[in-house]
């Protein structure tokens, strides 16, 4: 008598695992090394020596029992007492440590962000191309996502199809700029389009609709992106951090939300979360992990890869006849793929021992996900391989 | 448009809480070493020096992108295979790393346990006195918290109230021995009557009804204390487990899940465990704490300070009158009040400076917790406090 609803999720067939199940078979004939994997989104550079230096400090500095101690279910307080005051200072909101909650990562932050916000029945709009796991995180709250189809072109907001989603029962919007997968970064427009939008539909029915603004990219920006900072034009929003892609820690399970201090729940939700932690397990992130990243709130790791891989697959994919909206951020691209069928692209592609990812399951059918987070030199050498897809296609 | 269900958590008061701010007042008037607080149960003993010197270890050799790197969705296997060699040597029951999960502490243990074999609507039975938490962590989960009253004499299990409550709706027992509040660890006959009844109700309702055993004071056991590995009498068995208080490190939040082998869906419930994680959040604890927990896996902090305490207070508290049944382990003991109203003898020990909790939120009214994990010395200069309580009583 195991629980139905979790052994059936156990069936649901993955197309990126199966994917990564083949590149993997392949690895073994051919070397890994001559296998381009561009299916998975893991951090590719190092965290800074910095995180592991403070690490050591720690652990030969502090009294023990206190150091591994529990923190106060909120986090502790020295730590979002550093994290408002770096917030405050970086986006000129006059954020305070009852505005901080840290989380085991951007999962964490988004299971209690939701939780807080959103409650059994109501709904919560999020757009396509999105992160497939939104499908669990705010489904298994009992709530219901609403996927709003995507604007091809460019990847910013079809606001025609959002406004039409839009009722009584709209508890929030998620957002997740720059993007995965698109890597797309909503513009300036965007974000004072949309903040308008919920403004008069929080009026018109009456209750505060938030925004989640799941930004576990935002450090990851390039040269000439136009990517604001959310909390500055909404008030209702909840901003979710993961340190995870910008410090190159995933593994530590570290974030926080971050209520903008002019929303006027904002303690309110803070406090609710620490009673949100007691249903589902949370219970703090580490204490270990919390204390060393206050020490690094505006370090990042050498991020610089990332955008030299972009422009190394953007200018080539594109000289081969790929469409593509240009990233401004994440490691990711999100190209339109050379059949319809972007399932049958992506087969295709590991035949060229490329590894892709089917636009299917982030509610783009048509286009497919490249992760580029690798070393260069591999991208370089992927480039062959493109070349080669391209031309199976007559381009 | 906050959700109400925990906006009016907050409201709900907490004797505990009361109890601590009044103690944390009058440690400012009279000095903090002066108030003897038994409210919280914090180790007061630290981790081995191992456990920091296999974290440096582990930062200065391995490879930075994957020591911090995301860990499979179960743990990282060689942790979980650690997990599964150490408990078949000890418990001769034969573990894999197929039977293991690794988890953020006991309460994200119980968070995957209880969603994993208890349906929404379904029961979970329990027994008094138990930790207050089991409330929300079983509630949250759709399935509901069912308590049966104490065996006041013993703190064994009430089996007459206990086998009117087993129903076609019995998912799982939520069992803790060695038990917070009480100290006492249930005994081999307590046990296997408990696993018989249990084999027979199953049989009867065409069900598997599981065991969930939290086992954090597991390594916490005292000389002659008949304190059974559960998992032993019962092949449908999840063990929740936490290092918190073994190695004295409850806030870096690392513990497993552990079905017992013999149970014929073990290994589908620890994948299941992988679903149940993505709708809580949770995505596994910190990479490095899970590393380095495996090399520690038959280490202990020095409890010996512990057992040295209860025999103080046991032997003083018995000679001055008070009833209480003697702990087999933990660090709690469970008195007797000298009055009927435990909460008014709590606030009368006040007076005395002595910071005991009420057991009614434990289920168990008329009795108080104490949590002895403070310096002998302090345990020493308290019995002078409880002496002048019990003159005051009349003793």
């Amino acid at each position: 008598m195991v629980v139905k609803k979790y052994k059936d999720m156990l069936s649901a067939k993955s197309v990126i695992r199966e994917m990564s199940a083949q590149a993997a078979e392949r690895g073994k004939e051919i070397g890994f090394e001559n296998v381009f994997d561009y299916s998975l989104g893991n951090p590719s550079v190092p965290v800074p020596e910095k995180f592991n230096q403070v690490i050591k400090e720690l652990l030969d500095t502090c009294e023990p029992v206190a150091l591994h101690g529990y923190s106060e279910s909120h986090g502790i307080w020295e730590v979002r007492d550093k994290v408002a005051k770096s917030l405050s200072k970086r986006f000129g909101l006059p954020y305070t440590a009852d505005d901080i909650f840290m989380t085991a990562g951007a999962a964490g932050s988004i299971a209690h962000a939701v939780r807080a916000v959103a409650d059994v029945g109501e709904e919560v709009i999020t757009f396509a191309p999105c992160f497939p796991e939104y499908f669990p995180y705010v489904n298994e709250t009992g709530a219901k996502l609403v996927l709003v189809e995507p604007d091809l072109k460019s990847f910013q907001i079809n606001f025609a199809a959002f406004e039409s989603l839009i009722n009584e029962k709209t508890a929030a919007v998620l957002i997740n700029t720059p993007n995965n997968p698109s890597g797309v970064a909503y513009s300036t427009e965007t974000i004072k389009k949309l903040a308008e939008i919920l403004r008069q539909k929080s009026a018109q029915f009456g209750r505060d609709i938030y925004i989640i603004s799941d930004e576990p990219y935002r450090e990851i920006v390039f040269k000439g992106s136009d990517a604001p900072v959310v909390s500055q034009y909404y008030d209702n929003t909840i901003m979710c951090y993961s340190f995870s892609k910008s410090l190159s820690i995933p593994g530590e399970r570290i974030g926080y939300v971050a209520v903008n201090p002019n929303c006027k729940d904002s303690h309110t939700i803070i406090h609710m979360c620490t009673q949100i932690s007691r249903g589902i397990g949370h219970n703090c992130p580490s204490s270990l992990i919390q204390l060393a990243v206050a020490e690094m709130l505006e370090d990042t790791a050498d991020l610089s890869v990332y955008e030299t891989n972009m422009n190394i697959l953007y200018d080539e994919l594109t000289k081969l006849g790929f469409e593509c909206v240009k990233p401004g951020g994440t490691f990711y691209m999100f190209p339109k793929a050379l059949e319809e069928d972007s399932v049958a692209f992506c087969k295709k592609a590991l035949e060229y021992d490329l590894v892709l990812v089917p636009g299917d399951s982030f509610g783009a059918p048509g286009f497919f996900r490249m992760a580029y987070c690798v070393p260069t030199e591999k991208v370089e050498r992927s480039l062959e391989a493109f070349r080669k897809l391209a031309q199976a296609y007559g381009k």
